[in-house]
C-alpha cells in the first residue's frame, strides 16, 4: 500500500544504494582475469614452453634459417584483403590520433610485407611470435585468440619442389622429435584442385568457395559438403559428384600416377603442372627417407586465400599416448582433440600484393600450431606425474647457525661471480630444516652450509640433497665440485 | 577565357583524375612502413639481440629465477590509476564487442595482477617482453612505441633489505657483463624524499608533484626546477632551497651517516626509515663488492606512483668506447645518448591494489633498458667491422658436378637426422663456385662436396673454407668430422 511519492522514494533509494556499490566497486574491486580468451604463463608452463621451442628453434637452425622480428601490430591496410571473410577476426587498434593500426592476425603477411618493403628476394628465416584472432575460443583444445605461432618460410626463386619438400622434412623431424606419437603429412596442391574444378565445370568465380566447402572434409561427411556446393552455392549436383569421386581419393606414389593417366585431368594444364610437382616431391621425400607419413589426399584444401601450390596439412592420429590421457580425464570435451598440428604451402604471389611494380618473390614456408603441442605436452607432464623443474639453480646457500647472514651473502657472492646459480633464503636467521625442505621443493640438487666450524677450518660443507651424503669442500675447490656434483658441463 | 561550363567541365574532369588515382592507389599501393614509433628486427639485430637476451636471462636464472608471461593486453581497467599522468600514452585497442582492452605499458603491473589473481605470495621470476607507449618515439636513441622490457622481481615478506641488495647485484653483474664501459648506479628511498618534504613544510598533497619535479635534477639545472616548485607548484622559495640543499647531496656511506646525525632529518620517521635502511643496503653490497659503482644520490626520484622505498637507476658514464663511437658518427644528434640503462625499486602496495581485501605483497624488482642497449651493442658492431654470423649452419653439402642433386639431398638428410646444422643450394645444377661463395658470405665454416668420384671411393671431400684445405673423409665419419671442425661440442 505504498503510496505515489513512497515508490518514488524507494527508487531513489535504490538507485543511491546502486550507485554506492558501483562506486566501491570501482575503488576497491577489479575484476582479476586475463582478457577472453587469453591467460598466463605460470613458471611451469614455462618450462614446458621452453623445451618445446628449443627443439622447433633447434630444427629451424640446425636447416639454416635466420630469425626476424616484426611488430605486434601493423599499418590495418596492410592487413587488409589479405585473410577473406576472415578478416573480421582482426582486432584493431583505438583511434587515438595518427595511424590506424591492427594487431597481426599471423607471421606470413607481416614477413611479405617486410621482405617488399626491404626489396629482399632471397632469405629463410624462422619468427616465433603471438598472433592475434577475435575468434571463439577453445582453450582446453589449446584454441586461442592470442597464440604463438612459429613460422619458417623460404623466399627465392629456386628450381621446384627443393625447398617445399625441406618444408616437409621440417614437420617431419620437429614432430618426431617431440615425440607426439603418430602423425601423417598430408599433402596436395591448389593447382591440381583448380584442375578437378575446371573439369568437373565449376565456374572461374566460384573456385575459392567450392574450394572452402572441400576444406570442411575432414570434419563433415561428403554428404553435408556435397549439399553446401548444391544447396548454398548452387552447383549441379552431377559437377559435385565428379568432384566428390577426385576428392575422396587420397594414397601415395601410385595415385599421383595414376592421376597422370587420368583423360579428363591430365588435360588440364594446371593439373598436371601440381601432379608433376607432387611426384617430384615425392621422389625428393623419399630421398629423405620421410615417405611414410606422408599421404598425397585430394581432399585436403587449406583455408587461406594466399596459397598458389603445394600445401600441406600434418595431424596426429589417435595414439596409446593420447588414449591414455583421454581415460584419466574425466571430462571428455576437456582432453585434447586429435587434429591438426602444422600447415602450410607455397604462395606465389603474396609479396607482390606489396610491390608497386608487383614484383613476385615466390615463397613457400610452413607453421607449427605451438598451442596445441603445449596442450599435449602440459597434460603428459600432468599424467605422468614427472615433476618439472622451474629454476636451474644449482646450489643453495645456508647457513647452520644464527648470525651468519654476512658469511652467506660473501660466500653466494663468490659463487654468482663464478657463474654458479646460487640462492639463499631472504632471512638473517634462517632455520637449517626450512632452508633444507626448500631444496626438496624446488628441486635444488646442493647445499652448501656454513657453520662456525666450517668458517674456523676454511672449508664448506656440500650437502648432496637426494643422498643426504655430505662432504667438507675447501673454498678453494667449492666451484669446481658444484660444477660437477650439479652436473653441470663446465 | 574558359567560359562557366569550361570551369566546370574542368574541375570534373579533375575530380575524375582525382578518383582514379585514388582507386589506384587502394588497388595497387601500400604504405610500405611499420607502425610510428616500431621497427623490424633484421637478422643481424635478431643476432645481437639474442646474444644480449642470452647474458641477461643468464644472469637471471643465475639468481634462481622463474619466468611467466602474460598477455600483451590487458583489461582496460586492470591498467586505470596505476600509471599517473602516464595513462594517457596507453594505447587501447578499438572497442569491437566484449571487453574494453588495452596493450600492456610495463610488465609491472600485469605481474602485480598475477600475484593477486592467483594469490601468490612467494615468488621471484623474471619477464621479458614487449610493452607499448604511444609516447614520441626517438628511434636512434633507442626510444619506441613498441619496446622490450626484461624485468626481474621478487615478491614476499623477507627480512629487509636482502633482495633489494640482489636486485642492485643484479644489475651489476648484467652491465659489468654487457661490456658497456663505465657506470653508475644510483640509489635513494622514497621515504628520504618524502621526510624531506616533510622537514622543508611541504604540504602532504604536494609530495608527489614536487618529487616530479625533483625527477628532472638529472636533465635540468637546480635554478629551473626551483622555478618550476615556486612559479608553477606554489612552493614557498625558502622551502625549494631548503629541498634543493638536500636533494643536490650525493655520496656513499658517508652521507648516509651524516644524514643520520641531521638534526631535523633524523626526527622525521619516515627518512630515518630510509636512512636507515640505505645503510643496512651499503652494508650488504659491501659484501656483495659492488659499492665502487653505487652512489647514494639524494636527488634520484623516479617518475612512476608505485614505489614505496629503495629506488635506483644505472646510468652508462661517457667513455672511452663511446666517444669513438661518437666520433665516428657524423650526426651528434643519431649518436647513442648517455644515459640510463637500468632502474627500478621496491613497490611494497601495488599487489594490495589488485587484492579485494588490501591484502598486500610487498614485492622489489628492477627492470633493464634493454632497446638502449640494443643501440648501443648495434653502434658498437658496425664500428668494429666485426662480421655478425646470422645462421649457426655447420656444413654446406655441394655437388663437384652436375646430376648430383639426389645425391646431394641424400647426404643432406643423413646429416639433418645426426643433428648437424646443414644447407645445400635450390639448385638441380649449381655452380661449386658459386657454392663456395654462399660460404664466404654466410660464414658457413665447411664444404662437403660431392663428385662422381667421391661416390665411387665412398668419400665425402671436407674442404675447410677459411684455408681452403680439403680432405677425404669417409662416410662413416662425416658427422664426428665436422663435429670436431666446425668447433661444435658434440
Amino acid at each position: 500500500m505504498a503510496s505515489g511519492s513512497g515508490v518514488v522514494e524507494e527508487v531513489s533509494k535504490l538507485i543511491e544504494v546502486k550507485a554506492r556499490l558501483q562506486s566501491d566497486e570501482g575503488k576497491h574491486k577489479f575484476v582479476l582475469k586475463t582478457p577472453k580468451g587469453t591467460r598466463d604463463y605460470n613458471p611451469k608452463q614455462m618450462a614446458i614452453r621452453e623445451k618445446v621451442f628449443n627443439t622447433i628453434i633447434g630444427c629451424f637452425k640446425r636447416h639454416g634459417a635466420e630469425t626476424i622480428d616484426t611488430p605486434v601490430f601493423e599499418l590495418k591496410e596492410t592487413l587488409t584483403g589479405k585473410y577473406g571473410e576472415d578478416s573480421k577476426l582482426i582486432y584493431d587498434l583505438k583511434d587515438q590520433g595518427g595511424e590506424l593500426l591492427s594487431l597481426r592476425y599471423d607471421l606470413t603477411v607481416p614477413f611479405a610485407r617486410y621482405l617488399a618493403m626491404n626489396k629482399i628476394t632471397n632469405i629463410k628465416r624462422y619468427h616465433i611470435a603471438k598472433v592475434y584472432r577475435r575468434d571463439n575460443p577453445a582453450m582446453t583444445r589449446g584454441r586461442y585468440r592470442e597464440f604463438y605461432q612459429c613460422d619458417f618460410d623460404i623466399a627465392g626463386k629456386y628450381d621446384p619442389m627443393i625447398p617445399d619438400a625441406e618444408c616437409l622434412k621440417i614437420i617431419h623431424e620437429i614432430l618426431t622429435e617431440l615425440q607426439l606419437g603418430d602423425f601423417q603429412i598430408k599433402v596436395n596442391d591448389r593447382r591440381i584442385l583448380d584442375g578437378i574444378f575446371a573439369v568437373c565445370g565449376v565456374s572461374d568465380n566460384k573456385f575459392r568457395t567450392i574450394c572452402s566447402s572441400v576444406d570442411k572434409l575432414d570434419k563433415t561427411l561428403w554428404e553435408d559438403v556435397k549439399n553446401e556446393m548444391v544447396g548454398e552455392k548452387g552447383l549441379a549436383p552431377e559437377a559435385a559428384d565428379q568432384i566428390g569421386a577426385y576428392v575422396r581419393l587420397s594414397g601415395g606414389m601410385a595415385l599421383v600416377e595414376q592421376l597422370l593417366q587420368d583423360p579428363r585431368l591430365s588435360q588440364n594444364k594446371l593439373a598436371l603442372e601440381g601432379l608433376e610437382d607432387i611426384k617430384m616431391l615425392f621422389q625428393y621425400l623419399t630421398l629423405f627417407g620421410v615417405t611414410d607419413n606422408v599421404s598425397f589426399d585430394l581432399s585436403l584444401a587449406r583455408g587461406l586465400d594466399y596459397y598458389t601450390g603445394v600445401i600441406y596439412e600434418a595431424v596426429l592420429l589417435q595414439n596409446q599416448g593420447e588414449v591414455q590421457i583421454q581415460q584419466q580425464n574425466d571430462h571428455a570435451e576437456e582432453s585434447v582433440s586429435v587434429g591438426s598440428v602444422a600447415g602450410g604451402g607455397r604462395y606465389d604471389e603474396l609479396v607482390g600484393m606489396f610491390d608497386a611494380k608487383g614484383r613476385k618473390v615466390p615463397c613457400v614456408g610452413l607453421s607449427i600450431g605451438i598451442e596445441r603441442i603445449f596442450s599435449i605436452m602440459e597434460q603428459k607432464v600432468e599424467a605422468s606425474e614427472e615433476k618439472v623443474r622451474t629454476t636451474e639453480t644449482q646450489v643453495l646457500v645456508a647457513a647452520a647457525q644464527k648470525k651468519l647472514l654476512e658469511e652467506r651473502l660473501k660466500l653466494i657472492s663468490e659463487l654468482w661471480d663464478s657463474g654458479i646459480k646460487a640462492e639463499m633464503l631472504y632471512k638473517k636467521n634462517p632455520k637449517l630444516l626450512n632452508q633444507l625442505q626448500y631444496c626438496e621443493e624446488t628441486g635444488i640438487p646442493l647445499v652448501a652450509i656454513i657453520g662456525e666450524q666450517e668458517l674456523k677450518d676454511e672449508v664448506v660443507k656440500l650437502r648432496v640433497v637426494s643422498t643426504r651424503e655430505e662432504v667438507n669442500v675447501s673454498r678453494r675447490n667449492l666451484v669446481e665440485e658444484i660444477k660437477k656434483r650439479s652436473g653441470q658441463k663446465s
